[in-house]
């Protein structure tokens, strides 16, 4: 568990996208987002208060992060100097890079000497059990999408928030970097043991209360071949009370792969669900999130009314115009 | 890979069972099966010639294959004795064990004294690739189960040996532990980490001849959820043409999962076939293999017809009738 909250290091980010693991706390964790720690040439900017490593620690924050993708796989001298600096002014730090903080040997030595911990959520830090499928008390929902990169965390996310405001009992689970980053806490899905998977998700999504409801981040697709073992083990693991169907109407084919083509989501439904309904019987399908990015106003619209009278299913892009019908649909259950 | 022929190392067995290892290769790979290693005490017997480490070398064995499960979890001082003098004697060391040989201090300094190589089976070698789902040459065959432990091995072994006495093009693909060691080759998938499970798949059947099939070694089941996303990574980087269906009748449930029942044969069939059928539109299903080892040879064969009338599709237990209607089945692609 990272210790929140947060100073986000921007570093020298060339542009604003470089920096979205920055701007997912911002989104999704203000209340982690403390402040923020640009370099020289910086071209992102949180539109939080820049604080230097002795200010953002007077104001509590306990962790750096890494909020920022570094080029061409090498955690740079320049960067060096402030991670090592944070280390000394008493930071954890914490990032999700390919290229590890706990492989620079100058981090790990200063992190050992200042008794400070290095946080790289690419990396499972627990010995997961194995699944064993046991019923677990609360409830679980689930995103499940036609492709990869079609929405799922950003469903469910927003899922969390509109159920929180709807004064439900809601937890947002994460199981890539980027949601472990942002909420502090998660599994790092992509990089556990095959023969631990599902038991990771269960891990993850333990006994609760009875109102309460895991909004669990999906991973990859069914009908994404190079990850769909993935989607699988979180179906099983994740033992879902509710499946909410994302999907991204424009793309040409599947992500990664030129001669695989998206399904349409009754196929998606036809497939995940009697799926699900292994490990929960009571599985249901119970809405739909389109991400309407590459459409206009009147197209997304349009695309969203069509595809609701099609499935007989709530169908809402979140990011457009919130996820309140999704929330709605849970509670009904 | 693992060099070939094999002393196999019975140790101390203190039965048959404890030897299945060794009794796989002497079953399936006799030509690598050059002698049997026993110390004091041994109950197993594979029938072959009692060698000692001097006269097993001057016969030609390459590797001294850990072919005996070890009791509670340790490698013994009586084994190491025998280990280390092996090392010495110029083989390779190949072990199957929870504990890995490399983790033994002695054992990896005498290797490394020694030049000799220690295979622990368990553990992947290769930096597998994530897969790219490109259509590949030769033909691919999956067997796919009910539930784990229902007979997939055996019946890619049985149908190899089969298809190789017709005079056809085949090779078993080793996906566990037990197939790597008695082939010499293959992928550890339950050790592999999420995201390259499907590419190592891939990476085990490779373009081949036209003619030519992969058999490959199936693990867990789409229905033992504790396992299902290893399933679903095989049958998506498995690219199969064809798929057996492998079942267990007598079982009252899912092996591991009390609360979880077995599905039927037409279950299974109507799951498998259409999430292969993402990667291979072309996918049939070719035949049943029933292990009917808890049966009575009437009620074998009775339930035999049962299914194959029901399925229709060639069904056979592969142990007591051969896999030669299953290699028949193939030959008709």
């Amino acid at each position: 568990m990272i210790k929140t909250p947060y100073l986000l290091f921007l570093g020298d980010a060339p542009n604003a996208l470089a920096a979205k693991v920055a701007q997912g706390i911002k989104d999704w964790r203000p209340e982690f987002a403390l402040g923020q720690y640009r370099m020289d040439g910086c071209k992102a900017d949180m539109g939080l208060k820049d604080m230097t490593l002795a200010e953002a620690k007077a104001a509590g924050a306990k962790t750096l992060v890494v909020g920022v993708a570094n080029r061409g796989g090498v955690i740079s001298q320049s960067w060096k100097k402030v991670l090592v600096n944070a280390l000394e002014e008493g930071f954890d730090l914490a990032s999700g890079l390919h290229n590890l903080l706990r492989n620079e040997p100058d981090l790990k030595a200063v992190a050992k000497a200042t008794g400070q911990e290095l946080h790289d959520v690419r990396v499972p830090e627990v010995d997961y059990p194995i699944a064993n499928g046991r019923k677990r008390s609360g409830k679980r929902c689930l995103a499940v999408g036609t492709d990869c990169s079609v929405g799922k965390m950003y469903t469910a996310m927003a899922m969390e928030r509109a159920m929180k405001a709807r004064g439900m009992n809601a937890t947002f689970r994460a199981t890539g970097q980027t949601g472990i980053l942002i909420t502090g806490d998660g599994v790092p899905l992509d990089a556990v043991i095959a023969d631990f998977m599902a038991g990771s998700v269960e891990y993850l999504t333990p006994d609760n209360d009875a109102d309460h409801w895991d909004l669990i981040e999906g991973q990859g697709s069914l009908f994404n071949i190079s990850f769909s073992g993935v989607t699988m083990a979180l179906i099983h693991g994740g033992q879902p009370d509710a499946l909410i169907l994302c999907h991204e109407p424009t793309r040409a084919h599947m992500r990664g792969l030129p001669e695989y083509q998206p399904p349409s989501l009754e196929t998606l439904r036809d497939t995940a669900l009697p799926l699900a309904q292994i490990v929960n019987p009571a599985c249901q399908v119970v809405g739909v999130s389109v991400n309407t990015q590459h459409m206009g106003e009147d197209e997304a619209v349009a695309y969203l009314n069509e595809v609701e009278a099609r499935m007989g299913l709530p169908t809402v892009d979140p990011f457009r115009h919130g996820a309140d019908r999704l929330a709605e649909a849970l509670e009904a259950i």
